[in-house]
C-alpha cells in the first residue's frame, strides 16, 4: 500500500553532524553576556560557556542557556568542513520558550536568541558553499503552551480550538503534559498548516527535515509529510524519530535508526550475542535502510564516551557506525571525546579548546568520514553477515572490486575463516585493511583471518596487475 | 509493517446473501400494517410490499419503511438453505433513525423495527442450526444526529465532547453531513466504544462485521477493528467497505471489492478491453484476495438485473461472480432478477411470488453456488489469464486434477488455443463443461476451444481411467 519515494542521491555519500543550537558557538564575537537581554526578557538565566548543565526537580534547567546560535554555526564551518561531515541537523531552531524549543511558539520565526531568520539564512549559504547540507527539526505533533494560535484557542477563539483537542478540564498534551499541546494532526486546517511550514523553510534553501515524535506521528501523517517534501523536490530528505525496529516505516526516506545504537552499545558490552543477526536482520527487512540515521547518540541519550569508556569499544562502535548501511550521525563533541549523561548533560557546550581534545579519536571520524564519502561499497553496499561472533560482514556491490570486509573482534587474538558469497572473488585476490594495511587473502571462497587481541578492521579488495597480468580482466 | 491473521477457514466456501431487512420479509405471520405504530410514532411512514420505493427531494424516502424484521429473516431460512448460501451480511440492525440505519441511535441495542435483541438471538440460532453465518455491518466512522451520546454532546455535557468534533458553528459530519456525525477515532474513549460494541455482538454469536466506510476509517482504524475481531476469535471474520483498487488493505481479512463489479460490468458491456489483465493484476497483487467480497450490485448500486439487462451478459458476470478469487455476495432478489435502480430503488422489496420469479436464473445461481462450495479450485485455487479476450482463466490448487479452466465468450463463435502453463496437465487429459457437459482435450500444453456465440463454461478436468491404465496414477 504504501509506495517508496526514492531517495535523495546525495544521502548515500553523506555523513551528519548534529547540533544543539544553544551549545556550539557563539557567533558575531559575542559571548553570552553580550546576549543576555535576549535571555533574561523572557525568563531565561545565562551560564557561562564550559559549565555542565544539571537536571532541576521543577524543570528550570530547560530555561538555562549558553549563548549559541546559528551564527556561530557559520562561523564553524571551517571545522565541520575539515573533520569532513556534509550535512548538518539542527534540533529546533523555531521561536520558543525552552533552551531545547521543542516548545514551539511560532514556526515562522527563527528565534531571535538563535539569530533570528538572517543567521538561518547566512549558516545555510555558508553552509551551501562548502557543500555542506541543513536538516531542520520539525515537532509537528505538539507546540508549546505559548505557541500563537494555542493561545488564541485557550481564549476561546473557536476559529483554532479545532487545531488543538480540548477536553472538559484540560487539552491533549504529549505524553500528557500540558506544556506541549498535541496538534490535532486529523483536522485539513493541522495539514495545511504543517504544510505551509515545511514548504516554507524548503524554499528558503534547507535540505531535509527530522520529524520529532515520528511514532506520535503516525504512518499515515508521516506519509503525508513525505508526500508534501518530495512535492517540493524529490532531492529533499525526511527523516522520523523511531525508537522502533527499524522495517516498515518507509513512508519516509528513513528512521533515527536507535536500534543499531542499542544492539551495538550492548554487544560491545558484552550484552547482546545477537548483534550481527539483527543487524542483517534489520537490513534485509528494512527496505529504506540506506535513508536511516545510523545513531550512537544524540541530545535524547548519554554521550557515547560516557556509555562506552573503553576506547577500544568506543571506536569499534563508531566503526560499526560509519560500516553498516545507513547515514552515520556525529552528535557534537562525540568526535572530541565529550562526556555526558542524560539530558540536559549530553547537551553541555561544545569544547573550543584543543589541548582538550581527544585528538586521537578525532583523527579516527577524520579517516572513517573519508571513507565513508569515497567507498561505494560503504555508500550503497548490501549487507551480509559472515560471522556473528566475531562480527565480521562484508558490503559488495555490482562491482566485485568494490567489496569490503568489516571485522571486530573484542576477545582474545584468534584464527577465524568466514565464507565469502561471491562467487566472483577469485582465488588469491588480496584483502588489505584501510586502517592498518594488515593483508590476507581469498583461497576456495574462504577469507582466513588472523585477528589481534581487541581489533577491528576494514578490509577492502586489492587487484594487483603482475607485468601486463590482470586476473580480473574479463570480470568486474 | 503490516501483518496478516490468517483468513477465518470457513472464509474460502462461502458465498454471502446481503439483506436490507426493512425490505426482505415480514415475519409472525405480520404485515406493515399490524407493526404501524412502531413506524408513525417515531415520525416513519410505511407502505405496502411491493411499491416501488422512490427517491423524494427532502429525503423522507429514508422514512419509508415496510415492516421487514430479522424475524422475517428467520423464518425465510429455508429458503436461503435451499438457494445454498452459507452467509448472511445484514446492512444495518442497530437503533437508528431511517430505514437503512446507517445513522445509529444506539449500537447496544437492535432496534425493535426489526424486532429487537430476542430477533437477533433468533436469527442467529436458527442461521447456524442451518450452518448459515451472520455478519452484521458496524457503522464507526458516524453515528446519526439522534445518537444517544452525541445527543448529550450537543447539549455541552463535556465527557462525551471530545467522541466527536466540534467546531465554532457546527460539528464534523460526514461529507459534511449534519445528520452524520463523525466519531473522533483518535479518541481513547472512542477506540474503547467501538471496541465494546465489536465484542458485544461477538459474543452474542455473528460471525463477522463489515465495516462500513473503510476508506474514511483509514488504514489504523480498520487495523486496531481487525485486531480486536481476532482477538475475540480467529475464526471472525472482518470485511472492510472500500471502492478503491483493491490491494494493500490487508490489515483486514478483504475488502466489498467493488473493482471486481466495475471491470467485469464494464467488460461485459464493452468498454473495457482490459478487465482479464485487471483481474489477474488485482489478483497478483491482493493478498488477502481470498477474503474480498465478489461484488455486482449491492445495497448501495443499482441492481445487476437494471445494469446487464441481456441474461446472457448477466449470467457470465454472474459466472466470473462465482470463479473468480473470493467470497460471492448475492444482494437479495437479484437471484430471482428483481431490478432496481439508484438507491432507494435497488432497495425494493424481495419479492414472495414465485410465480414472478426467473426461476431459470435462480436455478444457475443455485448450480454455481453449489460449485464454489464443493469445487476446490473454486474454493481457494490461484488465477491465472490464459486469454483475455475471449477471457479465458484457469484456477488451479496443488492437485492436477483439480484444475478448472473458466471462459466467457461474448460475440460470434470462435475457435482458440490457449496454453495452460500447468507441467503436470498430461497430454490428452479431458476437460469437461460442469455446466454443459461439452468436452475437448489437452494436447503439448495447448487447449483447443470451440466456443459458441454468446457463451461460457467451466471446464474441469476428468481423468479417464481405462481397463485399469490410469494415466495418472503416478501424478496427483
Amino acid at each position: 500500500m504504501y509506495k517508496k519515494f526514492p531517495l535523495p542521491s546525495w544521502v548515500y555519500d553523506t555523513v551528519i553532524y548534529e547540533i544543539f543550537p544553544d551549545r556550539f558557538f557563539v557567533g558575531m564575537g559575542k559571548s553570552v553576556e553580550d546576549k543576555r537581554e535576549l535571555y533574561e526578557k523572557r525568563g531565561g538565566e545565562i551560564k557561562k560557556w564550559g559549565i555542565i548543565p544539571r537536571r532541576s526537580e521543577n524543570n528550570d534547567h530547560v530555561k538555562v542557556f549558553y549563548g549559541g546560535d546559528l551564527w556561530g554555526i557559520a562561523e564553524k564551518i571551517d571545522y565541520l568542513k575539515d573533520l569532513g561531515v556534509n550535512a548538518i541537523y539542527l534540533t529546533p531552531i523555531f521561536l520558543a520558550s525552552s533552551n531545547h524549543k521543542y516548545d514551539t511558539i511560532d514556526y515562522f520565526k527563527v528565534d531571535p536568541q538563535f539569530g533570528g531568520m538572517p543567521a538561518l539564512k547566512k549558516l545555510i549559504k555558508t553552509a551551501h558553499k562548502y557543500g555542506i547540507k541543513i536538516i531542520l527539526d520539525g515537532v509537528f505533533n505538539h507546540v508549546g503552551r505559548d505557541h500563537v494560535l494555542f493561545k488564541k484557542a485557550l481564549k476561546g477563539e473557536k476559529r483554532y480550538r479545532n487545531m488543538f483537542v480540548f477536553y472538559e478540564n484540560h487539552y491533549r498534551g504529549w505524553w500528557g503534559t500540558s506544556s506541549l499541546p498535541e496538534l490535532h494532526l486529523e483536522e485539513v486546517e493541522v495539514k495545511e498548516y504543517i504544510t505551509k511550514i515545511v514548504r516554507k523553510y524548503l524554499e528558503i534553501g534547507i535540505d531535509g527535515w527530522r520529524l520529532d515524535c515520528g511514532q506520535d506521528l503516525g504512518p499515515e501523517m508521516n506519509r503525508f509529510i513525505n508526500a508534501k517534501v518530495k512535492e517540493f523536490s524529490s532531492e529533499k530528505y525526511l527523516v522520523s524519530e523511531l525508537w522502533t525496529y527499524p522495517s516498515g516505516w518507509d513512508m519516509v526516506d528513513g528512521i533515527m535508526n536507535y536500534h543499531f545504537a542499542t544492539t551495538v552499545i550492548d554487544y560491545l558490552l558484552g550484552k547482546n550475542l545477537n548483534a550481527g543477526y539483527y543487524l542483517e536482520k534489520v537490513f534485509n527487512e528494512t527496505s529504506n535502510i540506506f535513508g536511516c540515521w545510523n545513531m550512537l547518540d544524540s541530545h535524547d541519550t548519554e554521550r557515547l564516551a560516557t556509555v562506552l569508556k573503553d576506547k577500544f569499544l568506543r571506536k569499534a562502535a563508531i566503526l560499526l557506525q560509519f560500516t553498516y548501511p545507513g547515514v552515520p550521525v556525529v552528535y557534537y563533541g562525540t568526535e572530541i571525546g565529550l562526556e555526558g549523561g542524560s539530558d540536559p548533560e549530553c547537551r553541555k557546550t561544545m569544547e573550543w579548546d584543543e589541548s582538550k581534545w581527544d585528538k586521537d579519536l578525532r583523527d579516527f571520524y577524520k579517516r572513517l568520514i573519508s571513507l565513508k564519502k569515497s567507498e561505494p561499497a560503504l555508500r550503497y553496499g548490501t549487507f551480509k553477515l559472515l560471522s556473528n561472533e566475531p562480527l565480521i560482514f562484508t558490503r559488495e556491490t555490482p562491482m566485485v572490486l568494490d567489496q569490503i570486509v568489516v571485522y571486530v573482534n573484542k576477545d582474545e587474538e584468534r584464527e577465524v575463516s568466514v565464507t565469502i558469497p561471491n562467487n566472483r572473488l577469485l582465488s588469491g585476490t588480496k584483502f588489505v585493511d584501510l586502517l592498518s594495511n594488515y593483508e590476507t587473502h581469498i583461497i576456495g571462497g574462504t577469507l582466513r583471518l588472523k585477528l589481534p587481541a581487541k581489533s577491528f578492521g576494514i578490509l577492502k579488495v586489492e587487484n594487483r596487475v603482475v607485468k601486463g597480468y590482470d586476473q580480473y580482466k574479463r570480470i568486474s
